[in-house]
């Protein structure tokens, strides 16, 4: 190529939002499994950019289908291991596929009460968060994220703000007890691909949660440090955490106007702007893998 | 006025959507409610209208500071109890206010786990639906509307449909298994504004959707009578129950063409379209109150 | 029926939002319209709701079929063509439909500029706003209603608000110069049901723009009653006009604390709580129509 | 520190959402500028991490009201123009700041007409796309992206797709026409940072509209890569562009068992799953600048 040619550099194509419902029905107790899941091969695939040369393009219609088709033959188990088949099978059944980026949000369901006990088949959606999981490949290295997203939190008390730096544009007091509210966005990365990632995905997500109420926090970035903190910690097949955590703010009302105090009782809960806080928390010795999160929305 | 005159009719005017946090913190296990409140206010205001003369309008923004000042004041308790706080207020103190409309969306919100116990001062968002209250004053006539949205359930079995009218569009397969799920959006009247509304409000959703589930459904609109009915039957002071449900579609995929079966097992969720159901459960002998009803959003 | 019975009351049901994209191509310069049409039945259907007995229960799935077989058979011209088409084949095909309700947004967009002229079948979305039209039949009674939403518009001066009464709850400071702010939704009746539908919406939209631009205004309920008397006096086929328009708030930024002065040129656009203002312009002499609202989400 | 030991990885912090509307007015005829701005600082942040000392934290308060400040004292120009301010600000001020990311969104107005006329001061939202732009700091190293989000195009012929690899999963039937509808998010990235920013978006905006007008498509992979290779034909000064369009399928309706013919006249347009295809169009000899992309949104 000449300089100044111009040429196609990384890419990746798919179906995204393939919306899966799986029931288990061996017996009269259904289990339900509902996924969004998402389809993307990495390649070369110059010759449908330059030509529209599709002999190479594995149509995104095939790819849904593989999707459905893999939910009944293989089930779903964990949205990581369903992704970790797909990747498998796109990898292994195409010669030029290199690789890809699979990707899963999942939705939790509790049974419904009825005559006092859950019922059999019927469900409501549970609904505190969204599951993700995302796996990467490129050729044979294979990476896994899971993650979850609006989660949303809240502390009452024991959140302090002070000590920032005073310049001529900040205006903002100092508080020694506010609202401390954010919707939890994570990323984690896991090295062992052998883990039972269902019950795994609970105790990170418990140990966050917890964290969050137990940190009596003095900034945001405190507590978002400790939540990824704790769950290196505790588990060692953990690489590292990404947190991504708007800062929703809560305003005490001012009601001195009106005749009233008010000791952090009544908030305005706002909508924009917000503050915005993320963050990478590592371990030392752990090597980084850029190409895991390749592609994976909004972090530091 | 002469014929072929333009004249203001039905107005309404206020401010909607103050968010709303209440902390009682009164002991070292603090409280939270969670509300949207809008309030919107009826009268004589053609002069506004017809030529800016502002002398009756109370501003969106002295509405506003109310809600937050009698959250103070009177707490929260119940949205149907704040509500009802707002409208009396505000009718009794302007003599040329005649009623208004004050309605609240509410969330949900449950302790965090710490330590093996739930904590005193973090939340995390429940999130299975919002909980909404509309209050309608037209002079001394009060309406209490309660109800829920967003309440998305499941049944995996124990739904069909057939025996449907065949007519030169029709290509329906009937079927005598399939899933039925939906996002419950209901409302219901109350005739007895003394009732404690947060246990009454419990105790309608989870009869309904007790019904959802123990239904064997021959048609979405069997499930919505029968949902309704059960509330009307429980609660003599519940006089009317509207109910507006979305049949959720959840196709059974093909895998034929792929060498599989597919006993309703691999389903694809839709989007859009669906079949939108509304119905009203009444019971004979209690008058209706069409008033109360003004501006409440869908319904049949 | 026994007093105390449970009994069906108002209640209709369709297919919602059956997204419709319909292309004239009988020249080499296509046409496109684009459309979400809902379509929704009224008449005794106490058997399903009771029993589960379907057999009046015209299909919500050949509802659907029937929209999109009438788009190639009769084309769409206008929305409310469209929907009066709808109407007339349900009630007219089936003995028990009484009526029912036809609903219709639609998208436009304009042709895509390529080599310096319009492409003849490239589009681009315009997107300013959302028109809106729907149909309410009840036996031979039927009823046209048309309307825009999300019509955002903004005058950086000409706009003032004092004069409002003051309580204990008043905070707000009076003033001589804001910016206002709205999204416009808007509903009007015709009266003749033969006009040309689409030169006829063009037209209001741009007499009620117009309005909102020329009237130096001291209320937002002002704008309003002078919006949608324009379009009553300038259209005798038009019976009535509902206007719902929330005040989207722009608070002039205290510079004053950086030493900055700001004579209303630094706004922040704020999301929540907004000032809601509804209010319907009418006729004298016209009858009013309230089965044709029947439904129709949001007014006074 | 030793290995295991658990320490801040990348991370940043701001506000995030700041919504300004910035009216110029040194003449009757007034201008306006409407943008979302996000303000995020990278740095030594650890100490806040790590024991809550936020004594390096320049609140994110204080970044919001640098923002509006600015917007007052340097107006907005163009939004790449405005972010360059902020970032050298920050980095300038405080020793301890090593970067940051500053974000906008731009949406557009234009006037009403009235009377005739485009109005002085009254503009209705045009809402085509929303403008983007992210200005990237790294110490001294500057980089400047801009792009579009949300620019819904369709062409109703001139687009084919067939020859992809037929496996066990395929089912897609080869077309030779079709509909191609995507909604474009781009990126782009300036070399030269003294350009008309306003003029050259508007430029690159309609080259790459054309390019799809234009281009007869036999895959909308083949479309991106002649959008991206006409802007960076056209434009030395931009380095690379990254395009992200999901395929908005619409799918001809079968309605042959109506008795109906449809040569591509009726489709319904399709919400999930959708084809998503990324890719980056790259020049050969431009040195490539992965720090100007991290944490720009889901790309290739």
């Amino acid at each position: 190529m000449a300089d100044g040619d111009i040429y196609l550099g990384a890419n990746q194509y798919g179906k995204a939002e393939c919306r899966l419902v799986r029931i288990t029905r061996d017996t009269p107790v259904h289990q339900i499994e509902d996924l969004n899941v998402t389809s993307q091969l990495r390649g070369d695939f110059s010759a449908a950019h330059l030509t529209g040369d599709n002999s190479l393009v594995v149509a995104t219609d095939t790819q849904k289908n593989t999707v459905y088709a893999f939910a009944k033959e293989c089930g779903v188990g964990s949205p990581e291991a369903l992704l970790l088949k797909l990747g498998e099978h796109f990898v292994s059944s195409f010669d030029w596929i290199e690789g890809g980026r699979w990707e899963a949000e999942s939705f939790a369901w509790e049974r419904i009460t009825a005559g006092g006990a859950p019922h059999d088949h019927s469900f409501v959606r549970k609904g505190q968060e969204v599951r993700t999981a995302v796996v990467q490949r490129y050729g044979g290295d294979v990476h896994v994220l899971a993650g979850l997203k609006d989660c949303i939190v809240l502390k009452s008390t024991g959140s302090e703000f002070h000590g920032f730096p005073q310049d001529r544009y900040t205006s903002l007091v100092e508080t020694d007890d506010r609202i401390m509210a954010t919707s939890v966005t994570a990323w984690w990365r896991y090295t062992d691909l052998t883990i039972d990632f269902n019950a795994r995905y609970e105790a990170i997500k418990a140990l966050m949660l917890e964290q969050f109420a137990q940190l009596h926090s003095l900034a945001l970035q405190q507590t978002l440090f400790a939540m990824g903190k704790a769950v290196l910690e505790t588990f060692p097949d953990v690489a590292e955490v990404k947190l991504s955590c708007p800062n929703k703010h809560h305003f005490v009302v001012d009601l001195e106007p009106f005749g009233l105090d008010n000791p952090n009782e009544v908030f305005y809960a706002a909508d924009r702007p917000y503050g915005l806080i993320q963050a990478t928390i590592q371990r030392e010795g752990t090597p980084e893998a850029p190409e895991a999160w390749a592609t994976v929305p909004a972090f530091a």
